[in-house]
């Protein structure tokens, strides 16, 4: 089984060599080579390399498509931090910090049409198939940041609603990537499904193990504040289960939300509140639940226990099991 | 020869047929619904289908990719829009004036998104060529507006430059929109290029035009206030020109535009300059040079005289002689 981490060795050489710093006019193309050295771990085209060569596929064949996955998944931060107002990202100014706004939307702009421009470097027969992919992908994330800046300014968001929701925004990245991946690798339809579903519901894991690590996590490993969506009052999978629940605890959970004002006092109350409704060991579960979920996926495309190891890592990995 | 204004028609009723208002989320595509509601000439297009029939195809056959062209064109708009902090467009709000700025951001890669997917309802065989052409027109559009915003901020903009800018802002797209047309149709190589040829010298004719209307035109025809580039100290063909002359006026140019404080005295101020200078005659002068090298292009695709009555339509309707 090949490392993870040579996939993303290998994919950050390919970046290398796309030379973006050098692109002109440099206004365009300097926000751009920034965001891309800003590093990360490059799971999104691991994973798409990954499926190729689970099927057969060399990784090199595959790469031009994985720039595309990565290079997309950046344009799709570059926008978020102008609509977040983000300062901070990777331990670096973000670009809308550093460059202002309208380098931030523009740019974004030039890295969406860079992200296209890569996948001319597929093979003939199969830039199509992997342009349906791409762009039914890229409707669902933008529908599902719509729906993400839509709930904050609702109060009656389901369970069910917020989990549609991180299968927009960030489960079809991961999705598309595990079946760009088999496509170009030559699988069936069916095969070509079930790496989707192993990349969504991957995806669901990821995001929810996320909201758990903000409130619950070790500041350390995390590499973020804890407790920073308690303070910004963001809708979370443990918020909006907790808001749910229809019960005393929900009630006092909506107060603390509401009303108290951002501080360690905040975070430590509504964390104790959570834990009074089991909410620390509940997200952890539902966490693996779409890990089991993508597992029992990647099992249906029919590749041996060998070969899914690399599957079950990325599993674990981004489940917070293995760093 | 068919009437530039029915392709226009079937432009706006293939765009209602794509019922953009009932997508979901609304919250996403609602902008992008009002921002095609708000109609326009629909020349882009136009172009595309007027280019694909008078090689042969019948517009219906090239209308999913005039469709893109258009949503493209609107997502720029979107996009600049926000960059411009612009609060009025066709007689009514900007998107970002009455959705916001990070609706106008999210709805327009959305608009892209859509527009793209139009793109899959060309012939198979077509697909990959026509989407080339687009990546590298979108590509070329950014880096425009990368140099118009850039030039804003320099005091040493030349001639060429500037038009440079413009080739790719504004000439881009009509050229794309021209080549995919015959391409579609079935052109070789050498005719799609006198066809691109064509669009981005009518998009110089067009935006020179547009610069020198916003000085000498009359405001009831030209549907925007007179002396709106001046008292916005916009870098355009008249003040490029004006500032690149190296005598006196030159001098007394610079000091008009940057010292005397918005408003009417400003605009006859500024216009009188450019009137010693004669820059109302060559301002104009300079756009029928793009018309003629437009018309040059269009007559060296061999089509016959009557063929090229629409091509000659559009260059006089667009350099402002027909409106």
């Amino acid at each position: 089984m090949k490392r993870l981490s040579e996939y993303a060795m290998e994919v950050e050489e390919a970046l290398r060599d796309l030379n973006i710093g050098d692109m002109q006019p440099a206004t365009l193309y300097a926000p751009v080579a920034y965001a891309m050295e800003a590093g990360g771990k490059r799971i999104r085209p691991t994973l798409l390399l990954m499926a190729a060569e689970a099927f057969g596929l060399a990784a090199a064949k595959a790469m031009p498509a994985a720039l595309a996955i990565e290079l997309f998944h950046n344009f799709t931060l570059l926008h978020d931090d102008v609509m977040d107002k983000s300062e901070m990202r990777r331990n670096r100014e973000t670009v809308v910090k550093r460059f202002g706004a309208d380098a931030a939307i523009l740019s974004g702009d030039a890295m969406l049409g860079l992200a296209e421009e890569q996948i001319f470097g597929v093979e003939d027969g199969k830039y199509r198939r992997v342009m349906e992919i791409f762009n039914r992908m890229s409707k669902d994330v933008y529908a599902g940041q719509a729906l993400d800046m839509e709930f904050e300014g609702r109060d009656n968001v389901t369970v069910e609603e917020y989990v549609e929701m991180i299968r927009l925004k960030t489960g079809a990245l991961l999705g598309a990537a595990a079946e760009i991946g088999g496509v170009l690798a030559g699988v069936n339809d069916k095969v070509a499904g079930k790496l989707r579903e192993y990349g969504e519901n991957l995806g669901l894991a990821f995001q929810i193990e996320d909201d758990w690590l903000d409130t619950f996590g070790d500041a350390a490993t995390f590499g973020k504040q804890i407790g920073g969506d308690i303070n910004n009052k963001k809708k979370t999978y443990l918020l909006i289960s907790g808001l749910n629940a229809g019960n005393e605890e929900a009630k006092a959970l909506k107060v603390a939300v509401n009303e108290l004002p951002a501080g360690d006092m905040k975070v430590k109350t509504v964390k104790r509140i959570y834990e009074k409704m089991h909410l620390d060991e509940i997200g952890r579960k539902d966490a693996l639940k779409y890990s089991a979920k993508a597992m029992k996926a990647a099992k249906a495309t029919g590749l041996d226990e060998s070969q899914l190891d690399s599957f079950k890592y990325l599993v674990d990995r981004l489940s917070g099991r293995k760093k």
